[in-house]
């Protein structure tokens, strides 16, 4: 578990035998059962989490419609989304599966911040790389078709299709399980 | 100009008459005409940009078409895109009017860091906010359908819909310019 968040971190800065001691003296492994809500609304804001094992679903609940926009697996971080308007639909996060996940509360950010320059610059680091990829995903999105996202996802997250109930995934590729189903029959029978 | 860029940073920070007179003495303000192209591909990686005046937009060409992402308009900071896949579409920043830009160097950030510990959390607290709001652009993108988009920004961003020509406005919308002008019309009669 505790190797898992080291090797992630060490792509980004290698840490010292006493950083990594430092990192994991705080007490940031909670475990969650499949279908638990992490995260509801502005309920527990500004966390960051780093999945060590699991899948998590984040959606929006609008006219009793759940609108899923993403999906997070091992090693990936994320940042709930914080709502910036007015009256924004019920925002969720939950566990598609039984889920290990290291939570850590601005509190403790501020300290491991104190306590080492180096930490500090790593958390920066660290939240610099997950926008520059959420920017590009939102990019890719926008300028890919429903079948384009559909092949793009395949190659680039292929477990995603067995772990994810084929509705949600629907869902976040922005189509109806209907088009999905039939767009999955075409690819399939022109690859034969 | 100057205040401008004070009256922004003054929401999230209220700076001393000296940490003003630090900020401004570096030479950020840029000025760009209508058409030129400000930023393409990973040219001029991680400036970071804040509009004082005009519009700037974000589009990617893929098979001679251009997708666009994003606009920006006065006081509005962003940064951007740095491709994170292997062979990303072309991807351009430019200028849709005349307009003045201030441009930070990560050499820029790093100076003015050094300076002020105050400016440096400031230059945090600016990507924090930015962040929480282009994340909720996405999900707002993916859950609404694009009369819905159309009609939020209509509500929010009036001012783009005349400064914008409407083959841009379709294509950051995603939809054609037909689907875009029928829309119009139908909301039109509805509301006649």
């Amino acid at each position: 578990m505790e190797n898992i968040l080291l090797d992630y971190i060490s792509k980004f800065m290698p840490l010292s035998e006493k950083e990594k001691e430092a990192l994991l003296a705080f007490d940031m492994f909670k475990t969650f059962k499949k279908g638990a809500v992490i995260f509801k609304n502005r309920q527990i804001p500004d966390n960051s989490y780093f999945i060590i094992k699991g899948c998590i679903r984040c959606y929006y609940k609008i006219e009793g419609e759940e609108n899923t926009t993403a999906f997070y697996t091992e090693y990936e971080p994320f940042t709930p989304q914080c709502s910036i308007t007015e009256n924004p639909p019920e925002y969720y996060v939950s566990c598609v599966e039984d889920s290990i996940i290291t939570v850590a509360t601005p509190e403790l950010v501020k300290i491991i911040g104190e306590k080492s320059q180096r930490l500090r610059k790593l958390g920066q680091i660290l939240t610099k790389e997950n926008n520059a990829k959420f920017q590009f995903s939102f990019d890719e999105y926008k300028i890919y078709t429903p079948q384009q996202r559909y092949l793009k996802l395949l190659k680039s997250r292929p477990d995603l299709f067995q772990r994810v109930p084929q509705y949600q995934m629907a869902s976040y590729l922005g189509i109806t399980p209907q088009s999905l189903s039939r767009m999955r029959g075409r690819i399939l029978r022109n690859t034969n």
